[in-house]
């Protein structure tokens, strides 16, 4: 099952994604889920959280069969947890990044976090800032967390996981090394896109970690690996953050970026007004962003 | 006036504080916001958004007088926003304070978030957690914003402010230098107080940045400063980060601590199962809360 949120009459709705090219989404048809779950919150974050997902994917994707379903083409898509209650970031958590970063392995991951104010939808413009002209690409898995989970084990920690999307955590450089903490680089208004969908875990029966992970400039390849080569995997990554605090439904956790990002290459490589940029993870889709200057 | 979070009929409801001792809140009384705006949303972070701060403050302030009010006593506090939008964090804001721990005085804000599952109301238990007992108390004299602001100028920035509260910015030492990012010893759960209440700017005639400041555990006075000794005082902070980020309605900025927490005096001193860990910030109130084990 693939989840969206987009604009309905306004306001922020819950969908799922029907039919269509799993790539490119053409030809996909959206079901509003408050159409087919009585007393659906209107709040989406709340409604996501009242999915009891991952427990509650089953009889939820039954109810989509022959429900009312709209073109999911002319639909403005919003991040699939417009306002996430926390959006925790992984740095540094692929060897060969670390090491093009010149920066060392770390032996505990390095945590940062966004606001919900960094975040883009799939198809909506990353917003090269005024200040800068050092926005650079990310490639990330997220994990999408569909119920509260404290103190987890290796073993039990994927039991919390409603499902899996994709961020280019978008990170303007200079201003992410103006202090050593990263935040201020990290949550430049609209520069994160995040989507299109949230892809249920029985839809990728391989698992999180073993998903070829690319980024692309205007089609041109600049990262390509596989989450398999996390220094933390998913189930560690929950692991370590559920020792300290408590996850909860629609908590995104974006888990860090393979080599080939942009600052480190001779010549440097930014996102530039006009450029496209897709993010693609092996059996969670393609995001696509247009990269667009800030007015 | 003084706006709070409490809960009514098991929800997050909004109040203002009327009558009682300002320090100790002794004898005050409570008036449910709901009950003197009519159609404010339920939910405390869209109807914070709704009062229109600091704009709206006057006239919700003569909404009070002769509204039906109840005993504060009894009730139950919530972090007065008690699920904000962003928690944003400014680090070694005062110079003694930087010096303290052998940091660098920074030339650009070291900033990073909290979420809020780490925070705590007034009265309500820190806890400190199993895996730690590093567990230091920070004063911090909190922004609390009222309007939606991007790109401010010093000149204006105070325009977007409803108020200020006070925060006990409780950080586990251990988990915080885990990692060159601070974030993982920033968010435990239930660590960081914050409250009582919001006091808006017209009961701060000298503004933010002329308050005596001090911590004191177990009635011990661990941090006495002014927040007229801050490095980046609050309209350059609200600058700074406008410069990066839309502000919104109830986000929360904690503006650093100064001189005098725990890690660094010898014998450290940190916050104990058992002890009672008070914030006061001149004008703004005190926050106390418990420090609790994790069971």
């Amino acid at each position: 099952m693939r989840l969206i949120a987009f604009e309905k009459e306004g306001r922020p709705a819950l969908g799922a994604l029907v039919g269509g090219d799993a790539a490119t989404l053409e030809g996909a048809a959206v079901v509003a889920l408050a159409d087919v779950v009585p007393g659906l919150p209107a709040d989406p974050l709340a409604a996501f959280a009242a999915l009891n997902l991952p427990e509650g994917a089953a009889a939820l994707a039954a109810k989509l069969e022959g429900a009312p379903r709209r073109p999911l083409a002319g639909l403005t898509l919003l991040p699939p947890i417009p306002r996430p209650g926390k959006v925790l970031c992984i740095g540094l958590n692929y060897v060969e990044h670390a090491k093009e970063g010149n920066n060392p392995i770390p032996d505990y991951p390095a945590v940062f976090m966004r606001g919900a104010t960094s975040l883009a939808a799939h198809g909506q413009p990353l917003i090269r800032p005024k200040v800068s002209d050092k926005f650079d690409y990310e490639a990330e898995l997220v994990i999408v967390i569909g119920k509260q989970a404290r103190h987890l084990t290796e073993a039990d920690a994927l039991s919390c996981v409603a499902g899996y999307t994709c961020m280019n955590e978008g990170s303007v450089r200079d201003y992410q090394r103006r202090s050593p903490q990263w935040t201020m680089g990290k949550n430049f208004e609209q520069t994160g896109g995040v989507g299109p969908a949230i892809v249920t875990p029985d839809e990728i029966p391989q698992g999180p970690n073993a998903l070829r992970i690319t980024s692309r400039v205007n089609g041109r390849t600049m990262q390509d690996s596989n989450t398999a080569d996390m220094i933390f995997p998913v189930p560690r990554i929950l692991a370590i953050l559920s020792e300290v605090m408590t996850l909860e439904p629609g908590d995104l956790i974006a888990t860090g970026t393979p080599s080939g990002v942009g600052y480190p290459r001779k010549p440097p490589v930014f996102m530039t007004p006009g450029d496209t940029v897709e993010i693609e993870i092996e059996g969670i889709g393609i995001l696509s962003n247009p990269i667009a200057a800030e007015d």
